[in-house]
């Protein structure tokens, strides 16, 4: 029996921890690495050991999934002091360009603009270590269940190589192409439009709700009419319970429309409805709903949303 | 055996025939109004005769549904000449109320605004003739197989009398409430809901287009991933094919956004996402497309969406 494939999992925050999960009980060699305690942890509950360094995973595993928050985190697992490029089992890049060393293959799956993207995957191969651009999607629950999707650009046999475990973590891998950047490009495409698709679906929530419909009812009637959407059926039943507890924190989305609407503007594209939703997140941030559920819009749009409405007065 | 309902259909546009079709085929007695002979022309064909006025057709009908264009339309075959409300069969106002004579119920199916629906059935009780504010959902396929949905405000004994034929109309019957006008509001918050998700789907799927990612590629992974919507998915499955013949002019969604602004504007809440769609539906009116499909909103956008990429020049 072949030896499992090893897995370094770096950043274990709600979706880092689920796909961490996933791949320990479908019987891959999995460590982790993060900087909290609390999230190692958590990984060591679900029975999953930790290094004290991304090098120091590096050293060990066939694979790194990078699931931590952003291009800075991304810089310092990579390049920082303790970094995977320093790591022994990187090689050189050599004239013909095939010296790979031994290093693991490193999975960037945070959310990041194109040209970080690609500028990391040009600095790994200057290490001799191969990069694919893998954001996902799919929140915590999928990725525990392996059922998230994944968007991937990179080259095509080292996908070919990874074709399992793959499918292990997600149940739709769109190759996207060869090109490091392309799967970035794709995520935050589909982030700023379901980033619109939210902020406008609150918007008409809450304008139903002010123009005394009922709630409950137009939510019913919106899901199954014309303006129904994937978020807006997720989100707004949330804040129809009140439930503002984070299963995606509102500072998040933020981030990719953000990133999405400076990705467009610096190709000299236009985004009207993307800076609009981005103004709505904005909004939604100062208001201090930062790490609440990002179905928290509609309280930025409609502060009584949530509130009951005033009995009338007793005379005792 | 019951002798069947009989139903008059006034606007005999794609919703209206097949309405009156689907009726006609669930053996209702129909009979149809239009101004149009190509219209009446249409209903001969599949077996439906024609009256020559609205007021005719409310002598003999049962039930009058209303599915003209807008609400000068319908201002004119309820109340201009030869109009319903001129039926010999209409009431009286009572003191009581309850003179409704044995008038036709009209039940108002066009897109309008609520202010509209209003004072058309406050004009129609002064007439003696009862109102259902009934407007509908789902398009002409939908409503030609009985699928469509409607979005009911009206007296609920009213409602409770035409239950089966509500029901054959229509698979999802929402009763919104007593208050004429709720049906109105409701539609114009779902279709307002329904145009942003278009222009936002169209402004992204142009984005991705643009920065060099496969359109249908960047199609299937939305649909299947967290920027999903019904709309999207529906109409830019066409614009993906360059099909552009209407099956839902670009007008009338344009018209319903705007009358959702106009309404929310006129109880003083800010749409500003409803804002931004209706400048990109406007701008695919200036630019000619006004009578295609409102898939065309994405050739507003990204006029190559549909340009065949240049090959090389030939040297011959």
């Amino acid at each position: 029996m072949q030896s499992p494939l090893k897995v370094g999992v770096i950043g274990i925050g709600a979706m880092g921890l689920a796909m961490a999960t996933n791949l320990h009980g479908k019987r891959y060699a999995v460590q982790i690495r993060d900087v909290a305690p609390a999230a190692v942890s958590a990984a060591a509950r679900a029975g999953i050991g930790a290094c004290d360094s991304p090098r120091e995973l590096a050293e060990w595993a066939d694979l790194l999934v990078v699931v931590v928050v952003n291009a800075k985190q991304i810089e310092d697992v990579l390049f920082g002091v303790g970094g995977v490029s320093h790591c022994s089992r990187a090689g050189k890049r050599s004239d013909h360009g095939d010296d790979q060393g031994n290093a693991p293959v490193v999975m960037l799956c945070s959310t990041i603009s194109p040209i970080d993207s690609a500028q990391f995957g040009q600095r790994l191969a200057e290490h001799g270590i191969a990069t694919l651009d893998a954001p996902v999607s799919g929140g915590p629950v999928r990725a525990a269940n392996g059922t998230m999707t994944i968007m991937l650009a990179g080259d095509k046999r080292i996908v070919g190589r990874l074709d399992s475990v793959l499918n292990d973590l997600a149940s739709k891998v769109f190759f996207i192409s060869e090109t490091i950047g392309d799967g970035a490009k794709t995520k935050l495409v589909n982030n700023m439009l379901a980033g619109i698709n939210l902020t406008a679906g609150a918007e008409a929530l809450a304008l139903g709700h002010r123009l005394g419909l009922d709630r409950q009812q137009l939510f019913d009637v919106i899901c199954a009419s014309s303006g129904a959407s994937w978020i807006f059926e997720d989100r707004m039943a949330r804040a129809l319970r009140d439930d503002y507890a984070p299963r995606a924190q509102a500072h998040i989305l933020t981030k990719d429309v953000g990133l999405a609407v400076d990705m467009a503007a610096g190709a000299g594209i236009d985004t009207p409805l993307g800076d609009g939703a981005l103004r709505v997140f904005k909004a939604t941030i100062a208001a201090g709903f930062s790490d609440e559920d990002d179905a928290a819009v509609i309280k930025t749009i409609d502060p009584d949303f949530n509130r009951k409405k005033q009995r009338a007065p007793s005379h005792d």
